[in-house]
């Protein structure tokens, strides 16, 4: 007789880690595998992990993979979702690759693939801080700046069925800083962990951080989010200006796509806003409402994440039960 | 016997003028009506005008209301498209009204009450240059500049049913000029025909504008679309460096909507792009694309509108027949 085919197993693909779970039918985990992702070990290497952690958490789970209805995983950068390949990365350093081929000739049940932030914000509307939300959009403020978007009850997908909003690099300041996208001006370039740190570094510097600059230096690879939440609270004026004015770019941007899509949920998340969302939370609202044409302001609501660090992973599960669903095969 | 109902009607309600067309089931236009919209009659008056224009486009097709399948309405400004209202069109100087209900209770047919530029942009996606886009954007620039947005075969709807996609009011220059939503920088204050015949102004002011400065002034009212193109091809440099800015702008704003959505046709259209086509497109595409994120690069078409003058009215009547359509009712 098969085994019932009742489990999901989300995945979720990082720049510096991975992580799969396995979820029963109530989205319980049941199971699960943590690994670092190794750099330089291209897309085949890279993929092989991602198997090798996959098998770990079926195994954490005490299933078979004949038990497992489908995989859903979440990637970093563009991704061709109707045919489950991630486009060279960059944050991996991969090349183009079929997750979706290679996975499903190895586990013998469907895969899909989503972007990381998506499935990130498709969480949220199912079990977080959206639901219920007709188009809610989503910005991960951490090392880079990410961003989702579900409408209708489905992630947002451009032509070629790839993943896109890419808030990260909208345009916020005519010749502004270099991104890393080779533009000048994104979002990114201007209120990322990365770009604050570097504005921090330099207040550090001049004098303008002195907490800040005992704690962490200035060496930008030290000053991460719990330091500036820190120097925050311990009265650094040159940090506090260099975060809020961050929040205010990262509220002209949200008021720009108000503008364009009319959301009702703007989620925001990443470990900037986790360390200092009071902060965040309130400023980006009070920006993007600024920006926001009168016909769409006040009409979004502006909230934290509430999923924090099991979004991903659960949101590319809960993705692949929405695209792969149905109902589960027959025992 | 009851008349079989065959025909829709689309009407254009803009703030210079209205147009009313009655089409058959092959899209031909069997009749049609164009009034002044006059100003200052509010809402009441204004619809009244639209009703009898409506009469008059009917007439002259020689056919009753009961042929009628359903009428679709393009507006100025923001719209409830789940319940037909239209929400403080600000080009009207109209208070908020219910367009669909008081329509249907003197036509006894169905209405359908759609964006003006999201009307024209659903005409390009069904006839014009945009036939079988999985996401279209549009961008009409005029006195002002609209925007609109078919996303996998419908308009594009925020939250609580509205239309939206306001393109020129995402942001394209930190601290610009002032706009007319009270906001600063908005590409509409920018890259409109009425920014640019300001910059222009005061280029002929300059001297640096000679041939505008003779045929049409410093006063912006008289400097039209056209007397701009035949400027640029008298060789006024003022003039063409100011039109090339603002293609340039106009890219810059299109290519952060192509790092959120993706999409894979940008139709250009309105007073502007129609009188110097060959500018537009031409520099539009290249700052959109240097601005794009690689993954998005040269993976979008940008075209001019292919139905002209008549895309708003003809795409209201499509749109009322998409959302209005199913089977004609039994003679």
């Amino acid at each position: 007789m098969e085994a019932k085919r009742e489990y999901w197993l989300g995945f979720d693909l990082g720049g510096t880690k991975m992580l799969a779970q396995v979820y029963d039918a109530d989205w319980k985990v049941i199971g699960r595998e943590r690994k670092r992702t190794k750099p330089g070990s291209g897309a085949t290497g890279g993929l092989d992990r991602v198997i090798e952690t996959t098998k770990a958490a079926i195994e954490d789970a005490g299933i078979t993979c004949e038990q497992l209805r489908g995989i859903g995983i979440g990637c970093p950068g563009p991704v061709d979702m109707d045919n489950g390949i991630l486009l060279q990365p960059p944050n991996l350093g991969w090349e183009t690759v079929n997750v979706k081929q290679r996975m499903e000739s190895i586990f013998s049940c469907p895969v899909a693939v989503v972007n990381d932030a998506d499935a990130g914000i498709y969480a949220e509307y199912r079990k977080g801080a959206a639901q219920g939300a007709r188009c809610v959009i989503g910005v991960f403020c951490g090392t880079g700046i990410g961003g989702g978007c579900v409408y209708q009850g489905e992630i947002l997908q451009g032509a070629n069925g790839a993943s896109c909003f890419e808030i990260g690099h909208v345009q916020v300041m005519s010749n502004g800083p270099r991104c890393g996208c080779g533009q000048r001006g994104c979002l990114e370039s201007v209120a990322s962990r990365l770009a604050i740190a570097s504005q921090c570094a330099r207040a550090a510097y001049h004098g303008d951080a002195p907490y800040l600059l005992e704690k962490a230096g200035t060496d930008l690879a030290n000053i991460r989010s719990g330091a500036l939440a820190n120097a925050v609270k311990q009265g650094d004026e040159g940090v506090k200006d260099v975060v809020r004015e961050a929040a205010r770019y990262i509220g002209i941007a949200i008021g720009s796509v108000v503008n364009l899509m009319n959301p009702d949920v703007v989620i925001l998340g990443g470990g900037m806003v986790e360390a200092m969302p009071e902060i965040f939370v309130d400023r980006v609202a009070r920006s993007a409402n600024k920006r926001a044409m009168p016909a769409f302001r006040d009409k979004f609501a502006v909230k934290p994440a509430a999923l924090m660090d099991d979004a991903g992973v659960l949101g590319a599960a809960l993705w692949a039960e929405h695209v792969l669903g149905g109902t589960p095969s027959a025992s």
